[in-house]
């Protein structure tokens, strides 16, 4: 039942994830104009995908289920891989990680705090929810760095689908309906605490009223794909 | 392995191991005849390793600084490349990694409860002192396997020093007397809780009396080890 997860590595094709998250994400967003400098671009994806492995790596050791855990744990490596590569261009671009992330590390900091949520499911499904918002953030602003990096950045943030992993939420939610309210109670949190890393991340210019009007559309897009994301799980947003 | 991580503090010579702990580990022990089935072992080490990640994991959420926070973040990753590993070769003999490693959890689960620290470093104590005893075991064990899975097994616990990592001790420890005496301790503590994860791990025969004193002068080397380990970071056994 979980051959194919293990067997990945070894050249079998990746699983396809039901249609309607096949679909993900659908718009082009567009925020390139508010890419920050390389060096900060890096070290906020960076930071963040730290933080994503954290809550990852607490819903891991949270539940119980040998097979939950080993399938959290595997999500919480990606994140972790994913740091490790940012971390290293950041490197070669001679920038000096730790103080580069220090510099953007509280915003998500906050963040962090505040999505960290009371159990395994919680936790899971803010790096699912959250997670994805923010990679399609980031995978946006790259548009916006010099086209060499861009292209390595992307590569990093290549679909991660994992049915294994969605999979989780719907075997919890089963007979159990509180549950699912609770969830997409949680879902709903989520996206407030991930708007305010996004705006966090943008390079505004000296023209607010302008710049409002220009990442209103890429925020709206960032939205509905929050909304996907909750309705392929089944949740109410 | 990390080399690139470690190149953000440009002129300053990477910090070397005391020359006690470059010596590690001393003597071969000898426990080959004890070595479970392949699946058994490769399960528990597997769980184990798991068990590892989700220390490393906690300790790098509780700790504030960045830098220490990328750095056990990164142990974590060690381990759970480990874990993944372990479970490959799990798959490829055609065992069912999730059903094997449910066998084994229960006295891993329980060094994990006992293990956990009250905070960071304590967590991370666990990691380096309880993970490296631990790592002996199964590198003990690996050479009762057939000689082409122990020769993979063996390659993936090949050394993992990392002297960023053990300096986060020694930095927290200056000035801090009080630490290094409750770290004493709880190194102390820990030798117990992996002494028995170790006796769980072994395949012993019918005749227990005979097993005992064979095991004993290879008990004695993972003890001496595990002293080593503590004196090289200047707590007292």
């Amino acid at each position: 039942m979980v051959d194919w997860f293990w067997r990945r590595r070894r050249g079998v094709p990746a699983p396809r994830l039901r249609s309607r998250e096949d679909a993900l994400p659908t718009a082009r967003i567009d925020l390139h104009e508010f890419a920050p400098a390389p060096a900060e671009f890096l070290a906020r994806a960076a930071y963040v995908q730290l933080a994503v492995f954290e809550h990852a790596a607490r819903a891991a050791a949270l539940v119980h289920a040998t097979e939950a855990k080993a399938t959290i744990a595997l999500a919480a490596g990606v994140a972790l891989d994913r740091h490790r590569a940012l971390v290293e261009l950041l490197a070669a671009r001679g920038a000096d990680p730790v103080a580069e992330m220090e510099r953007v590390r509280p915003a998500i900091d906050r963040f962090l705090r505040l999505t960290e949520g009371r159990d395994w499911v919680e936790a899971a499904l803010t790096c699912h929810l959250a997670g994805g918002f923010l990679d399609d953030l980031f995978v946006a602003l790259a548009d916006g760095l010099p086209r060499e990096l861009a292209t390595e950045v992307l590569a990093l943030f290549a679909p991660r689908a994992d049915p294994r992993y969605l999979e989780l939420f719907t075997r919890a939610m089963e007979d159990n309906t509180r549950l699912a309210a609770r969830l997409a109670l949680w879902g709903r949190r989520l996206l407030g605490d991930a708007l305010l890393v996004a705006r966090d991340a943008l390079a505004f210019s000296d023209d607010h009223r302008s710049d409002e009007a220009r990442i209103e559309p890429a925020f709206s897009e960032l939205v509905a794909n929050h909304t996907r994301r909750m309705d392929a799980l089944g949740l109410a947003a």
